[in-house]
Formats: structure tokens, C-alpha cells, sequence
């Protein structure tokens, strides 16, 4: 099954394949003179992998207001179905990441087999314990897994266990833990208490946990929680990985840190100590602003993926880490920022493996920051957009993936089969 | 009219009245060693008066979740109620502000008459143009007054014209303009293009602003937009009102700047050049947290009191701030989070009255940093709650507000009557 | 041996003498109505000590400029003598922390029979391998002991095995090792290799470390290194402390954290995990601003007080942090400064104690967010000064330090003991 | 006079002209398809200039240490003969911005002379009030322009006229005004009293500002004071331009605003209100870290040109800045980090040339948030190089700057020639 027609990829293609091979010739050539072999960079890149959200499909909005586009996906059909544009035009994503319960469904098998159809796998499963589900018994208004409340820690336990039986049926490999749980004032919850109840809780899960599964848990500075949050930092993070077991490892969210951190550092360190788990990509500006990956800081994602190349070319131990996006798409169509945000990470993970690794260990063992930083830049600041078109096309992508998509008139259709929704701001100021 | 039964807060404030006035004795001797005559202190504490927001009394939530109490007011009726209780405790919070359209109501006399019977008036006007209301013709997703269309900037300014006329017949005298304007990427609008617009906008509704009437503007750094704002700081604020004219001024709300910032400076240099409108009160820590006033760092509320003592007690020109609340009470009750608001709020000013002044500009004369700054912290570090409680008291307000506010047994009365409300997510992520 | 003469501290205490009195029997009255015996706080508080740094009577600079004040003291004879005057009046601060070389003499026997003779003893030693002294071998200016250079490395290890031996001979019991080793550009160095030398390094002074010592690493977001800095954060010490053993803990400075960072959570997680050294107090709003203790955020500094005060009470295992200033004094008397600041430290533990604890928990356990916050309110708000000052005279101290010191002119001795020195700007900018 | 032999250069060209020509003929081909004539991009960035400050090619430090490097220049010849070399590999910086009294000499034609011989001009004055000069009468201690002492202030005021004498004589046109001024704790200073004061002093010093000059006030958060700064902000600084008159402008420092804050966009306010002055180019990670321009983020660097570019081309009144480079290298060959960041400021502004901005400008009235940002992106990731080479190398200029300096061997010469310096901390912690 197809959701856009290989013919307008076909002739999109064909607009811009002259351009393509000629750009392509050149970047070989220049990337020769560094002795580089740009088909092997091809190579790589053409099999990289990011997984996409599957709420990451419906327009997002923040607690002032939400403002729907057209064509917005009812269910987790409809969000396949956006997924596969996504993995069709850009070949980077054949993997989507379910959160529980908003993508619940009571035939499993059919949503299997549809993402099947659709060459879509299950990346990991992500749970949700940051709001309360219709019926609920228990509020998580005060916590979810270190909830002062034995009987609410329960629940959220086994709605964590619930999403590694879906994630089973469904072949995920993965859980991915992120929880809202913290403070809104100094004194309201004792830092050490809560903690222990969250580690036992985690411990409770991490038991249900199949062999070759893995566990993410995901630290967060603030928000929703706005003084203290009880996974506020790798620091802590990395606690409970380490309490948890071999299985549990640490998941990176680039927007979930302090002003000016060093993020690419926090990555170094959680390899360097085996317990580097993933990624959600994204970008920010200010807080949690989950904007499409690369518009606000490329150079970060560059030093981000700098360090995982690196690790992946010294063949660091345990290293095996999850890529996925995950953004809220406020003022864009959402099809058209995954597209994007996922060719942005193609982008840095090419222009990680163009770094001129010998050179730069020779810088860095000279004290000549100068060249050691020119060499980064170097790679940064080479344009290698025909390598990653060059791969896309290969596979039977789009060189252009946006306009092929608005020439696939995608969004018009859906906005015809879906029924549009009303936005408005809920009074949550 | 009397949310509150009189016997009932008579009878918590006999529980205290002992303790009350010896401690207010013991700080009077205390303070007249300093040559402080705490009666007038105590005057004029208790003359003071913060607007309370009517939204401020509904639950609020964040992008991922809200969590209602029970009791939640169901419109702008059960609000004023709820308003009424905390200015019946406290004695502090004579008006109300109001924000439409959420307050807006068919038949104003009735609510004019409804306030005036809980002792209650009506204070800054807010306009919203952040979301969209139900039927709204032009959406404001892409902005409203800065944006690219005409169309849609006329209608935010009818909008803001329309709550002027609101305002009007319910006795306010000022409209508080905050927009959420801006953009989530670089690129995706003029920043000079925007500005223009907006300020021919602005002086739209300025040209509809009664003679007696003052006009607020209100600059934020981000959210809803993640990128860039509009009216992003104090310096396009002061820009603003500079083109608009004589009724216009800036207002200032403290979760609105970037890290670090000194407010109480920007407080200061707003009243020298004659713009400083009022304030929104609240407290955060990481970004526009809206959390309760004084909760995170109350020595720096003490230091935007002092500015405005400094000012009162000099009688700069034309200085006449409005005060008002503005916060989100995600996981307390709102009444007991306003009564502790407004307490803390006249704490900061009783604090900031108490400042030895002709000593601290004798030590700023001579350099001496050490006690210039010991000067403001004995002030913050006196114990004024008798002094408020006493004021309280007087008025015929609480001793203990909260305590006698949960004696009274308001929330269960209004949980009875008000059907509740099922949280959730809105699965804005 | 007596800096500050008995009398003029006698003669200031009769000043003060009867108002004292009064405020300490009626806040003995307030805390008895809170179930809360006043004696037994000021017993504590008066059994609690804080370090000096010896560095720290010196006036303080920045790259910009140093403006030195009079009597400046010429060596660490003469810094003891200033630290002398500091414990004296407050009877607070009975150790001195020394810097090496700054601090080292040839006589180390005259030195610890001079602290003794001044009733001071030597707290924990500090290394300095972020500047080159005269005649130094190799240059740290590429780092220390994660420099790329093992003949480097094995300088900056011998330097403070150095250390340790001085400390040993003046009764040390720990060693603190600050580096300012990191990088200003991407690339300059490898995270995860200049890490791997970093530890190997500190294993080798470990290894030197005597039974009875403890070594303190100490983590820094920035600054002297602008991009990455070896040591950032509080997870990256975690990790240090525990390759190193068990004498080895985590030093919070509390400065040294990216903007917004919960330090007080962070104290929490260090003491959970057996692992918290001690602290460097003082206080900032940018950076390491090392302004005086308290004087920007005294909130922040109770809550961790809050932290600390918990852990003892509930006898946290492993429990026995080191408690020193460290600040950079620029434009006050470093004596003055040092005492406010000691002062403030004391008046944080004060207000520690005085929280209801059982209450708390029980407003915790109920989710009571406002009642919990509001418990710590009251003690941060109630005026610990009496017991203080109460404590102080008890010990033979004054009761108002700082006008005490002023009144014994010794600034004005010392002034026309040492000779003045010139300041300027090292064309550091 | 030619600092760098001009066969070095010819041979170091000679090496790299053959892949510059292939890499060049392809742009071009690249940028035709959108549009655009590479040789007109070329032919302005050839006649961009930015100036080098006269201290920047010393090595810097920081509060903690200095670590000097080889051939430190000893006065300003030796400055400017560094500078020279820097123009003569780049051909992109033709002026010296001067720091008095740093640079001060007692023969100023001498001085001018030797600029000329060179091919250097002077740029803007720098005024040093932040430190005091020996035998100065009254110390900046507690300030300058601001200070509470009138001879003070005056002082400070009669050396702001002399810069400007210093560089009538040197074919300067304007002034730039930094003060350190400040306070270290809430209460040192009246915030209202000081800001009077420095405007009274500027005034005075604006009344001698020659007609044809300009004046350049910078603001800057903090450092080297740590709780409020004079100027401390853009809208300080619009109002300090704006009280003084036609000829005062502001000087936006990339490294003197607060976390997260929008640069570009203040660049755009004080564009449109007609009072941008200049820039110090430079780049943060943290505080004002005076890092290599553009190597912490180079997209933001790129933003703040695409403002200047828009501005330029839609020929914004009065728009005219200076362009400065001002930056502190502790790390690094001073004149190799003033090489490349002289290039990058090049690079930004060929890569604001290149922004499509007919389409941009559609897409913002379109709302087409996506296609406008990726209009940006694009223009950034076009790796502009050959066009900064192929203007250097017609210039006469070198097509590798850095590697050419190297092969010149001309630090090695200096290093002969000038004496070495000791490094060292100046106990300033």
C-alpha cells in the first residue's frame, strides 16, 4: 500500500535529478580531497533510521491554545497512514513510536498488519502516567509512580505493564518512561521520599520486563511539574538506571534541560558509562519548546551526532542507542516538520561521518583548539543535502520531500475524509 | 451579601486574637527602636488593595494535563463568589479582572449589580485574542494584532474595542492587552513588518480608549510562541506605549523575562520615564510557572516592593501602578492560593515600608554596601504577619484566612452544588 | 591571643544587651506556641561551625579589574589573623580552609601553633592546578589533571599529594580538588578521553589519601573553561566519587549550576546516595557571581538548610557534610563580608531547625501543597535573629558583629600595618 | 610594509587555486539555479569590513589566570603590526578599534603614521572606566559615570572627552562607552538616583563629541557587577541614545543579554527605531564568554545578519552600523582566532546575501511557516566558502588564512623577537 503515488515522486525526481547528480559529482570531489569516499556516507546515511511519533501527526498547541489544521487524524489508523508519508518520501522512518493509551485499540492485530501494509514497525512504546484517562480510579493530579498514594503507584505500575503487552503483540522492543511527577511549591512533596517510591515502582516494572526489551526512562527539568521534578536530570537519570538493571538505560530529550547545558556532554558521559539509552529530537529556544529538529541550533544536533558517531566508529561498548522525534507541531502541517526534522538528522549524522576523526585526534592531543575546532566546522559547514537526496532517491524517496508531498496534495484529501475540529483554548492559563 | 459567615471567622479569630496582639505589641516596641510607628505601617497595609483575576479561581493546567478540583466555577457568577471569599478573609481583593470573551455575559447590569453586592468592583479589562472563540471568522493561529492579514487584525481590534465597551458599563477603567503573537521558527515573519502592524493596530484601539481609561500593554519572552514574541520585554513594551500616547503604560508580569533578569530594575527604570501600568503578580522558576506569589523567591518580590515604596514614598510623577494577581493554580485549591497571594503581595509592601530609607540612601551616598544591603534584609527579615493579621482583623477580615477559610467549609459547600468536571489531557504534547 | 578587644565587644553587647533579651523571650513565646523549645535551637546553633577560606579576606576581583582595599593582608599569617576576627565575633567560623600555594609557608609548625594560638584549626585543604605559579614545570593552560600530557597530569597528581601533606601536618582531614580544566571551542578535546584521564589522575591522589581523610571534588557548570568543562555538574562528580571509593564525596558550591537548576534537590540526591562532601556557600544571580552568603536568594539558601537539617534529623547514613564560605569579595570589607555571611549560614540552619517536620510530612502525605509550602514559609519567615545573637554572646561573640567590628577600628590598624596596593586591570578582557 | 611575505601567501594560493576555481564555478552554478549572481555576492562581501580590537590580539584570561602565549605584543605598535597581518590574510579587516589608556601613546602621529604604513585605519575609541589607571585620583571602586561623587564622575567624564581628542588626531569618527558600573547587592545603589547620574555625565560627554562623530553607549547584563548593572539591557540603552539626541546610538554586544534571549531581534527593534549603532561580535555559550565569533552558534550569527542584510537592502534610515570584533582568546593564537572569526562574520553576511528574500517575504504573508524558515536554512547550509576565498585571493589576499599564517611563520618571529610573560592567577578567586 502506497499513500503517495510512486508517479509524483517519479516526476518530482525527475525535476531535480540533473541538479542532483551534478551537486552530488561535486560534493564527491571535494569530499575526495579530505579523503572521504562520499558512497560510503551515502552507504551509512541511506541506513540510518529515526522512529516518528505517533502523536507527533496531529497538530500540538500549549496551554493557552490549540489551533487544528485541516485534515487532523481521528485514531491511530489515520496516524499510520500520515506516518507512512512521512517514510515514503523520506525513507528515514519506518518505525512508529505508539504512547498509551491515546493509540489503545482493541484489535491489536489489525493495526499490526496495517503498519505491515504500510512497511511501518513499532518503535518503543511510551506510557502515560501525566494525565488522567476517562474513568481512571486513581488521579495522578499528585504524582503517578511516586505518588505518596501505594494504591495510585499501582495503577500507573500496571498501566506501564500494560504497554509492554501491547508493545509485545506488536514487536516493539523498547518502553519508554516519561513522568510528569514533581512540585509546584517548596515543601509540597520530601525530594528523598518521593524518590524512593519512584525507584521501587520503576523496580516493579522493570520485573515485567521481557528479556530483550530495554527501558527508557526519560529525565525532564520542569514542566508540567514547575519546582521540582522528581527525574529532573541526568544526574538522577542515571541513578536509575543504574538501581534498575542491565536492561534500563537512559532516554535524551534535548529540550529537557537547564538554560546553556551541554548537551553533547550528557551524551558523552552516558555512553561512556554504558547507559545511554535514546533520543526524543527536537529543538528549543526557551524551555520544552519541542520545535522541528535543527531550526533553532543546528550546530548542537552537529555536536550531539558528532559524539554518537564517534562512539560508533570506536565501537563503544553497549552502545545501541533509539532515535526518535518527538516534537508538537503548533503552526506547521505536522506531516511536513517530521519530514523535515527527520532529513535534518539525517543531515548531522552525515555530517558527523564526514569529521576528519585522525585529523581531529591529532588536534586535540596537540592543544591546537583552533584546528581542532576548525575541523568540526569544517564538517558542520559542508552542504550535504546531495548525499542525503542522493540516498533518499535511491530508495525510492523524494530529492525533495516537502514539495513532493504538497504535489502529492496529500493534506487536501485527508481534509476531505477527516472532519475538521474546533480549536480554542481550554481556560488553562 | 457574605460568602463567608461572619460567626465563623469570628469565632477562628477569637482562637488567635491573644497571640495576635502580643506579638503585634512585641513588634511595635521592636520597630519603634528603629523609629518606626507601626500603626502607620498598619494604615496603610490596610488601605492596600490587589485586583484578584477571575480566572484565577478555576483550576488551571498545563499542555498535558488538567486536574480540576471539586467546586470548579462554572461561569462568571460562581467566579465573582469565589472572588468574594477571598476579599472576605482578607480584606485585600476589592475587584475583580475579568477576561473576555470567558466572562462575558448577556445581561452586564446584572453582574455590575451582582459585584456591588459582594462588595466588589471591577478592575483592568483583558482582552483575548490568543485563542479562538467558538464562530470566530478569523483565525488567530498565525497572530492577531501583528498579523499578515488585515482582516484578522481588524477583528482582534474589535475584539479589544468590544471589551473596552464591557468595561465600560462595568465601571473599570483599563484594558490590559496581551497577545500571544510570534513565531515558532526564524524566518517565518518580518520582525519590523510584525511590530508595524501591530503598533497600527494598537493605536486603533487606543483611539477607543475613554478619556479616563488607561491602556496596559504586556510583554512576555515566550509562550504560546517559541521562537520569537512580539512584545518580548520591557524595552519594546516602553516602546510601545511611547507611540501610543499619555494613557498608555506597561505592564508588568514577574514569570515574563529571561532567566536571571532584574526585574525590580526594569520596575524602576519604567516608573522614571513615567510608564509603568501595574503589575501581574505571581512567582516561577523556570519560565511563566504562574505559580503562587512569593512561593519560589520572595526576596525578590520584596525588592519590586521596595522600588514601589521608593517611588510612593518620593512621589514620582504620574506613578500609580494597578496590582494585580495572575497565576495558574494547577494543585491547589485557587481560593486558598489567592488568599495566600494577596497575603504575601501585602507582606512584600509592608516589608518594603518598613525599609530604614533616609539611613540606606545615607549608606548608598557613602558607598557602603554592606549596610545598604543589611538595610533592606533587617526589613525583609521582620516577621510583619502581625501587622497583616491585625490590618485583617480591623477590616474584619481573617487572623488565619486559610484556616478559617477551610473552617468554613466553602469548598464542600460549592463541591455539592457545582457539578464536577472530568480532568484529562488534551493530547497537546 | 584576642584580635578584637574584649572590651569594645563587651561594651557593644551592653548596647544591645536588654533589647535582646526581650526579642529572644518573645520569639521564645511564638516558637513555644509551635510546640518548639527555643533553648535547645540555640544550642545547636551555637554548636554549628562554618569554614573560612583564606582567601577570602582578600578583596576579590574580576578579569576586568581588582580594586584592593586597605590593610590588605600580606600572607597567610596575616589571613589568619583576619580570620581570627571573623570567629571572634561570631564564634561561628573555628577553621580556616588554606589554598595551596598561595597559602604555603616554610614553617608549617609556626603556622598551625599561630592558628592555634588564635583558636583556629584548619579545615579542608584546596589544590590549585587552575593557574601557574612562578617557575612551574608544565603550564596548565590546556588543564591539569585531565590534560593530554601524562608529565603534566603527573604534576597537577603530585601537587596535591602535596597538598595532603601540608594538610596532614596542620590537622586536615580532607582534601578539595576544584580544576578548571575543559575546553572553550568544540573539539578542542574529547569528552570521554579527557574524562578517562581525569579519573585516572584522581585515582592516583586517591591512592595518597590518608584513612582518616576525605577528598572533595567539586563540579562547575563553566568558567574558567567557556564551552565544556571536564567536572559540569552534579552527575558527572556523582560518577567521580563513586570510582574513586568511599572517602571520596561530592562539593556543592552553590554557584556553580546552570540557570534555574533545583540545587536543593540535588543536595537531596547526593545525600540519598551517601555521597554528599560538603558545600562551598555563598550566593549569585548570573554565575559564579560569589557574592555573600544569602543576600541574593536567602530562600534558596533555607531550603537547602531545609535539606540538611532533614537529613540529620532522620540520621541520613553517611551524613557529615563540610560547611565552608567561599566568595569573592569586590566591593565590601572581606571581614565584613565573611561575618555576614557566617551569620547567614547560621540563621539558615536556625530556620531549618524550627520547621515542623511532623506536620510537613503529614501535609505531604495528604497532598496538602499549600499547607506543606506554607510550613516552610513560616520557619524561613519567623526572625531567627534573637537566637543568634543570643548564641553569639553566650560564646563570648558580639551581638552585633559588624558594628562591633567597625567599633574596634581594626581596618583602620591593619591599614597602617600593611602597606596599600595598587589595583588596576590586568588588560584581561 | 608587509607583515606576511607576499610569496608566502602567492605559494600557499598556489596550492589551493585549482579546487577554489572547481569549488567556485559550482556555486555559482548552484546559486544561479536559485537566481543568484555569485560574482555580485562576491563583489560585497570583497567591500565588507569589521574592525579588530587593538586587545584582542593579546592573549586574554580570565579571573582565575592568564596563560600568556609566545611573542605577546608589548604596546600598541606590536598590536598593530598583528593587526596588519590579520588585514593582509583577510583582507577584511582595514581598521583598529583603540582602548585608552591602554593604547595610549605620547606621539600620536607617530602613531597614525605607522596605521597608515600598515594600510590600517582607526575605528571607534573605547574609553576604560572599569579599572583604574595608576596614579588615577578617584577609583571607579564604585563606579564611574554613575558614581555617587561628583569628582569622580568628572574624572570619568574628562577622560571620555580625551579619548575623543586621542582620536580626532588618529582619524577616528566615533566613541564607544562602556562602564562596568553596578552593584554587587540589592540596596548598594538607588537604581533611579544612579541612571540620572550617568545620563547628566554622558550628556557632558556628548556636548563634546565632534559633529561628524557618533557615540556608542553598550549595554550588558552583568560582569563585573553581579546584581544590577547601569546599562543593563537594550531598552536602557534605546533610552540613553534617545535622551542624548541624533548622534548616540547603541552598540549591541553578542554576548551581553540574558539566557534565551532573541538577539536578532533586538537588532531589528533598534534597527527600526533608528538607533542601532554597531555590534561587538563575538559568541557565548554561558555569560559574556568573548569566544571566536560564530563557533558556538553560527546560526545566530547568520540571523543577526539576515536582519542587517534585510535592512541594508530595503535601505533602512539612518542604518549605517559598526562592526566590531571583540573577544578574549585564552585558548588560542589571538591572531588566528581574529583570522577566522573575521571570516565568519564574512561568511554570515554572504550567507545573508543569499537568503531568497522575495520568496521569504511571500511565505510570511502566506503564513507558510515551514517553507519561510527553510528559505533561511537554506541560505545558511549553502557553504559560502569559495566566495570568501575567491575575494580574499583577489584582494591579495590568502585563500587559507590560517594555514598561511602558519606557513609564514610569523608568531615564531615574534616570539624571537618580543619577551616571553609569565603567566599566573592573580589570587583574584
Amino acid at each position: 500500500m502506497s499513500m503517495i503515488s510512486r508517479d509524483v515522486i517519479a516526476a518530482e525526481n525527475a525535476k531535480r535529478e540533473g541538479a542532483l547528480k551534478s551537486d552530488y559529482a561535486h560534493l564527491g570531489e571535494q569530499l575526495a580531497r579530505r579523503g572521504i569516499d562520499i558512497d560510503a556516507v551515502k552507504r551509512k546515511v541511506a541506513a540510518y533510521a529515526v522512529a516518528v511519533p505517533s502523536w507527533g501527526v496531529g497538530t500540538g498547541g500549549t496551554r493557552f491554545a490549540r489551533f487544528p489544521g485541516a485534515g487532523e487524524p481521528r485514531n491511530i489508523f489515520d496516524k499510520l497512514e500520515d506516518c507512512a508519508v512521512i517514510h515514503e518520501l523520506t525513507r528515514a522512518t519506518p518505525t512508529v513510536s505508539l504512547h498509551i493509551p491515546w493509540d489503545k485499540v482493541a484489535d491489536l492485530g489489525a493495526l499490526k498488519e496495517m503498519g505491515a501494509g504500510l512497511g511501518l514497525g513499532f518503535d518503543a512504546m511510551n506510557s502515560n502516567t501525566f494525565s488522567d484517562a476517562p474513568g481512571q480510579e486513581h488521579s495522578y493530579k499528585y504524582g503517578s509512580l511516586s505518588h505518596a498514594d501505594a494504591a495510585t503507584r499501582q495503577q500507573a505500575v500496571e498501566h506501564n505493564i500494560e504497554c509492554i503487552e501491547i508493545g509485545r503483540k506488536l514487536g516493539s522492543k523498547a518502553l519508554t518512561v516519561w513522568i510528569g511527577d514533581g512540585t509546584n511549591f517548596p515543601g509540597q512533596a520530601d525530594f528523598t521520599r518521593s524518590f524512593e517510591r519512584y525507584l521501587d515502582a520503576m523496580k516493579a516494572i522493570y520485573q515485567n520486563l521481557p528479556d530483550d526489551w530495554r527501558i527508557f526512562s526519560e529525565h525532564k527539568m520542569y514542566e508540567p511539574a514547575f519546582y521540582s521534578t522528581v527525574v529532573q536530570d541526568w544526574g538522577t537519570n542515571y541513578l536509575i538506571a543504574r538501581e534498575l538493571g542491565d536492561k534500563a538505560y537512559c532516554l535524551v530529550d534535548l529540550g529537557h534541560h537547564a538554560p546553556n547545558v551541554n548537551i553533547e556532554m550528557i551524551v558523552a558521559r552516558l555512553i561512556q558509562f554504558g547507559k545511554l539509552g535514546g533520543f526524543h529530537f527536537n529543538d528549543s529556544k526557551y524551555g520544552d519548546d519541542d520545535l522541528d529538529t535543527g531550526s533553532i541550533d543546528p550546530y548542537r544536533l552537529f555536536l550531539v551526532f558528532n559524539e554518537l558517531v564517534n562512539a560508533e566508529e570506536r565501537k563503544a561498548e553497549g552502545f545501541a542507542p533509539a532515535h526518535m522525534l518527538d516534537q508538537s507541531h503548533n503552526v506547521t502541517d505536522p506531516i511536513e516538520s517530521l519530514i523535515r526534522s527527520a532529513t535534518e538528522v539525517c543531515r548531522a549524522y552525515a555530517q558527523g561521518l564526514i569529521v576528519e576523526r585522525a585529523a581531529l585526534a591529532g588536534y586535540q592531543d596537540d592543544n591546537d583548539a583552533l584546528m581542532a575546532s576548525e575541523t568540526l566546522k569544517t564538517a558542520f559547514r559542508t552542504d550535504v543535502e546531495p548525499i542525503l537526496a542522493m540516498a533518499r532517491q535511491e530508495a525510492g524517496g523524494a530529492i525533495d520531500p516537502v514539495a513532493t508531498y504538497r504535489a502529492a496534495g496529500y493534506r487536501t484529501k485527508v481534509a476531505n475524509e477527516r472532519p475538521a475540529i474546533a480549536g480554542g483554548g481550554g481556560g488553562i492559563v
